[in-house]
């Protein structure tokens, strides 16, 4: 079954599975653009429903409330990757699902994942699948330790893995992890972490913002520098590996694609989300056209915009109780604050983020890590 | 009666009367600062609702809705100058009414608002007060011909003002404008109209945009260019102009301030307008900090942010039909496009803008008029 790609209207209402920080982001992208969108989340307290046009309180699983969600939209897109399965099949016939079930089963899943990847020629880590404690030994014995135990599915900012040093920790990172289906990853003793934002419209262009250059702090994005500090051949290599990806896909959507850069300053994916990502959150106060529009635009079926940058940019998480400090930030020269309209600082809940500009091509030197 | 500066925490409320596009991009600002809006208007179909945290539908004179809404919020303030005076009386003892009821008194009415500015040393065009027919040819023998005149009140957009070329025009200019008390406003051949995007916090703070140039069609702003093409001396005049009149008027939130640049290169003042204001719609793509981030930090008692533009700008409004254009809009090289979520196309309507961004300092020379 084919279908014509669905084009909206101005005034016209686009689903948003899922209510967190970059729900609020695209539900605001949407209204500049004269498109209004409907949050479907679990809890009425979450960031998207306040700048939601409608709302839905419900249940992933909900038939009904899935059913009258579907009948009220044009088309429906997610802001976190672990959609179920059985979400997207409620909805797929009634409506299309922008980015598709393709990219998510293929995002869901780590093995999968980086199976794909490979496939159309995209380096990743080495991987062994793990589907047993057994397993591991000898997956170890042929990526050579140190190895990380991922779980295949729903794992995140550092949830769901276990370091092994030696085949002795086997057990234990199988219980670290949850016994749950697993990848075990060669250790790559990578320089530093890279990402690529990109953008592919229903007419198949593509548009790919600056590589930009993250610093985690306990496995958790602290902050973002745009561009990132690379050869322009360099760049454009990373950049094509994106554009490769989203192609491959046929995918409609923003997608975050995160590399490693080796020693030996080759790249390999690490992992690719289907959606708006954190690492581009720059783009919001950089470029003309930020990410979150960019994906509203690919999702309506409209021509996409330039993902050229304006400034230079450094992105900072507010992380839990940093949050405290949004008054202060205020103040900061050359910065935008952004707060998320949580309630609760939670430990290593993201809170807001800043955006501080610097004139094109003057990225101080000296941000080394956080 | 004097009350401490009331200051908002993230997750406050603020209060906006009127659910225009001006509403709609205030709401979505406050949402960028982890603030909420509860828009207070008329009619569920208007622009702000859809981004807007809580609404309230009412009349601006229904007692007890202001009353309840009063009670919800922590601070109000509006995107139309022509908030009744009741329905502010009704306000003002509940929560701080910003910008306040002073800064209103005098943007609603023509000639307290002239008088006002001449108090304070602020050039505007020679006026004489209208109360009845038989003032006209007096003011007009003062003024000189041509002259305007314009209904004290209530007047935008070309609306309430006749051209008199001589007193024989005045029983008929009395009856366009409605026989309403009128100034009459000697006619100034300026050759071109400006404005000033200023803002004041609750500190004194004063932040400034860079003046920029205002190209009408039918009386209808048309076309913004920022910046002005001007001598600097002559943009730090016109900003010390707007500077001056929002510190004496203890003002709090963003002011639009147009100006007459006449022959001579001297600056009128034409109108105040104690809101954010259509002339600087381009600070929400060429500046880190729009007028309407900047509104919302002054409202909510927080410092202002800098009001300097990383790149040049053009804005065009798109009024009417000329909307239909949206999608031959979306691939304009370097362009932002914003609607405002109108369903219906009606003459003069302002239903929504693009800007287009140019490198600081390269804006075209050959911008002249539209």
């Amino acid at each position: 079954m084919t279908r014509e790609p669905v084009t909206l209207d101005p005034g016209d209402t686009i689903g948003i599975l899922g209510g967190g920080q970059l729900g609020r982001m695209l539900a605001r992208a949407a209204s500049r653009l004269g498109l209004k969108a409907h949050i479907y989340c679990q809890d009425r307290a979450e960031p998207a429903v306040d700048v939601a046009a409608a709302v839905t309180i419900a249940a992933f699983d909900d038939a009904m409330a899935l059913d009258a969600f579907a009948n009220s939209i044009r088309v429906v897109t997610y802001e976190f990757e672990n959609v179920p399965a059985e979400t997207v099949s409620a909805l797929e016939p009634i409506i299309p699902v922008r980015p598709g079930p393709r990219a998510l089963a293929v995002a869901q899943d780590r093995l999968t994942e980086k199976t794909f990847l490979n496939t159309i020629g995209v380096a990743t880590t080495g991987f062994m699948p793990v589907d047993k404690p057994g397993d591991i030994a000898p997956a170890l014995h042929e990526l050579g330790a140190p190895a990380i135990l991922k779980t295949r599915r729903l794992g995140y900012d550092g949830k769901g893995q276990a370091r092994i040093k030696s085949a002795a920790d086997g057990p234990s990172a199988w219980t670290v992890i949850g016994r749950a289906p697993a990848i075990l990853e060669a250790f790559v003793p990578f320089t530093r972490e890279l990402s690529v934002i990109v953008a592919r419209g229903t007419d198949g262009t593509v548009k790919t913002y600056d590589v930009c250059e993250n610093q985690h702090r306990d496995h958790i994005l602290a902050r973002t520098l745009a561009p990132a500090r690379l050869a322009p051949e360099s760049a454009s290599r990373a950049k094509a590996m994106a554009q490769e990806i989203v192609s491959a896909l046929d995918y409609v959507g923003v997608m975050g694609v995160e590399l490693f850069e080796t020693r030996e300053g080759r790249f390999l994916v690490n992992e690719i989300a289907p959606r708006v990502h954190n690492s581009g959150h720059w783009t919001l106060d950089a470029c003309l056209i930020s990410q979150f529009e960019q994906h509203i635009r690919a999702v309506a079926g409209w021509p996409l915009g330039s993902a050229a940058r304006h400034s230079d940019a450094v992105m900072l998480n507010l992380i839990g109780a940093e949050a405290s400090a949004w008054r202060e930030a205020l103040a900061w020269p050359d910065t935008a604050l952004h707060l998320y309209g949580k309630r609760e600082q939670r430990r290593g809940r993201k809170m807001g983020h800043t955006t501080t500009l610097y004139p094109l091509g003057t990225l101080p030197d000296d941000l080394s890590s956080v």
